[in-house]
């Protein structure tokens, strides 16, 4: 098939004048997208495909859905813009909607454009909090690209930026499958991750940690859902040394999981939360930090010292407040979890059984992840760390010709549709992903 | 007047959950804005006010214009969110129209969220063209709230997130009214300014630094014109020692000064342009940086190691091609640059002749500074710097008491209305300054 007229020029200009985050520009051959429904997105040549990735994991009520595209509409007649300094009905009613669904007494909501802005507020108020200044977080993360946020992260998109001078130090997290601790079974990682977590705050110095950033569960990095006792373990440690809890729930919130956060599985109240994505699906750029009555009380008579112009920008907040409501209205995060657990986790289970080259499916809700390996006994990637291979790419290809648009880092196929997936949609992607990791399997010993 | 219903109810649930930037939350009493058109907003008790704000600089295409507000309804049908890695029409589009206005070959758009993102990427991209770290940036100028950005700003924003290690460092730029080098005239100042530029980066060593980041005219800092000689002699030192000249062109782009960019005032093509604010008037959050052929070869073949999911977002782009076109085809840049030389220029400065607490007018086409001084020989600030005082506070009171909504910094107010303000709502707005204008005297000396 060819490109439409309109396409082609998308196409054209993109290639002459668009500049594409985490790329070598002269490399790239986008696809075109020209619109979206529900799970399903079209490309430029009229292609339909079923969005197993939720774009950037952040479509999770479904494109174009009808309440939120209104509401946009609606808002953008009424008042577009205001500035921060002001009060603004659609920002207050998305302020009061999140704190309803926040965990613990994270009640005030500070609104930014995205999730890199958000971790960069969240670390400054836990800097000023404690009036430390250092910040460990875990490899195999992603927590943004702005300097603090990229510097937190740990994944190889930090390392061109990592100059080592921005107090962020990184541990080993929970991760059994690859388990830095020797460790044989859920338990065991769990209780050696503690302990080597503690050991580090311990030699780092507990005085000089401001703040522990952790994804509630990890997304880009892997799906790595830790057990409650880690979280646990986690909010302990922070207790015992006054150090802020940032829960990042940029791509595990609103939904992704089955809950409205991932944490709440694992019954831990962290001190702040950031989230961004679900929050309104992306359809308006919206991001924040959800504050506890302890941080907020910091900034009561002190200034905060930071800011954004567009923060609770009206468009944006008012899309939380359409999304947030539809998602409760539809029961979407209750869909996320059924659908997860009856369908999509068991069929993936399934995949893995059949094919050598599943080594490992984890995940929870709308949120999975398949580790590909040219072998299961060895577990050796089916990409290196930080890059891609032949397989992986064939993989890819083998999926959009069957219709399905995966994510992909690494070695991993993340199945992550939004959180409206049905019990169809979820078998008809299954088949696909049945069909092309036989093209992975061709690869493996 | 009291607030109405909704009014109330939106500055309750603000009291109660929403924490704003750059501020001190127990100490807020926010105006409720509920609706706003052209140059006029409305607070929740039904006041009409003139706003010479442009909310934070920038509305500049006015509250609401109708054809933006359609574009946005418009984009919301058809497609609200992409993935930044696929290609799309109303990006391409603006991306087109943006490469079109901006000098010399800056033709490749990267889009980010706002202002203080277009700022860190453009830092990245210069640190990795040039192989080196130090940033140099003047004091007095303000460049965005995540880490990289508020490091360069030269604003007491700073100082909270200052910890000496972001490869910041600042000099003094021209700025006549309170010169820092002495002179006497603003050739003097220019040529002065200049050598003390060229001596700051041969004593910090050229080899050393990767980027002079200017705003092409510093805003929230001041107004503060520089001589297109200035701007001719920074480019010309960034040439000689390989350093990249990033222009600021957040607040004064897209018509603010009465050009598409404030650079062509100067006869200068910077390597990078940082945008966002008047790009689509904040109707939706956009940012982002405008790259030089030479930069974005850099990128062709190596990846570029930054990104945010919302990069290039349909619906901030499409409401960037209806801002453009809207700009071009009503004139509205010849419009900001007309009405600021015929009546709000001369307005000003007519004001400053009859009000002893004017010490100073400067500025360009919406784009005006009055320097408030308790007396004009000593020029003895009305406001400490970095802070605020009765006086300043009582005049934004007489402004607001008179219906207009001013910018205020420090010892200054702004008159930076939308670029389509009329010759009698500058009038009006001249006539509410002049009555509020007599509160300041009443505390000169
Ligand atoms: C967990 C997490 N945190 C932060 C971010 C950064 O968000 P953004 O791309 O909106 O800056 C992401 C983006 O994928 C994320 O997954
Ligand atoms: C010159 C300049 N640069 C950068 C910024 C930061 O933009 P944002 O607030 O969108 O992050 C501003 C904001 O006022 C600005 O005036």
């Amino acid at each position: 098939m060819a490109l439409s007229p309109e396409a082609a020029r998308a196409y054209e200009l993109d290639r002459k004048h668009v500049f594409h985050s985490w790329s070598a520009q002269a490399t790239l051959t986008p696809t075109v997208l020209t619109s979206a429904e529900g799970c399903y997105v079209t490309d430029g040549e009229g292609n339909r495909l079923l969005d197993f990735s939720s774009m950037l994991v952040n479509t999770n009520i479904g494109h174009q859905h009808p309440k939120v595209v209104a509401a946009i509409a609606e808002q953008a007649a009424k008042l577009c813009t205001v500035a921060p300094h002001f009060a603004n009905e659609a920002r207050s009613e998305a302020a009061r909607l999140i704190a309803e669904r926040t965990p613990g007494d994270l009640d005030t909501i500070f609104f930014t454009n995205g999730g890199a802005d958000a971790i960069e507020h969240a670390v400054r108020m836990a800097r000023l909090h404690t009036g430390r200044y250092k910040v460990l977080s875990r490899y195999r993360s992603y927590h943004g690209g702005t300097e603090t946020a990229v510097n937190v992260t740990g994944d190889p998109r930090r390392w061109a930026n990592d100059h080592g001078n921005t107090g962020t130090v990184h541990f080993f997290g929970p991760f059994l499958y690859r388990s830095e601790f020797h460790s044989v079974d859920e338990a065991q990682e769990t209780e050696r991750a503690l302990a080597h977590l503690a050991r580090t705050i311990e030699l780092e110095g507990p005085s000089t940690i401001a703040a522990i950033v952790l994804e509630s569960v990890p997304g880009t990095a892997g799906i790595m859902v830790p057990t409650p006792e880690y979280m646990q373990g986690v909010r302990e440690l922070c207790d015992r040394h006054g150090i802020v809890f940032i829960a990042d729930e940029v791509m595990a919130g609103f939904g992704r999981t089955g809950k409205w956060f991932a944490i709440e599985h694992f019954d831990v109240v962290p001190d702040l939360i950031t989230f961004a994505k679900g929050v309104n699906s992306g359809y308006v750029p919206l991001g924040g930090v959800a504050i506890s009555a302890e941080i907020a009380a910091t900034f009561a008579d002190r200034v905060y010292p930071g800011g954004l112009t567009y923060s609770g920008h009206p468009l944006a907040t008012a899309a939380a407040v359409a999304t947030i409501n539809a998602m409760a209205d539809e029961g979407i995060v209750e869909n996320a979890a059924d659908i997860g657990e009856r369908v999509l986790g068991p069929g993936l289970r399934e995949l893995a059984s059949r094919h050598p080259s599943v080594g490992e499916v984890r995940g929870l809700g709308m949120f999975w992840a398949l580790e590909l390996v040219r072998e299961q006994a060895t577990k050796e990637p089916l990409a290196p760390y930080g890059g891609t291979s032949p397989a992986m790419g064939e993989l890819v290809a083998a999926c959009r010709a069957g219709g399905l648009l995966p994510f992909v880092n690494f070695n991993r196929l993340h199945a992550v549709p939004p959180c409206v997936l049905t019990e169809s949609e979820a078998k008809e992607g299954l088949a696909i992903l049945d069909q092309a990791l036989t093209v992975a399997d061709a690869y493996t010993s």
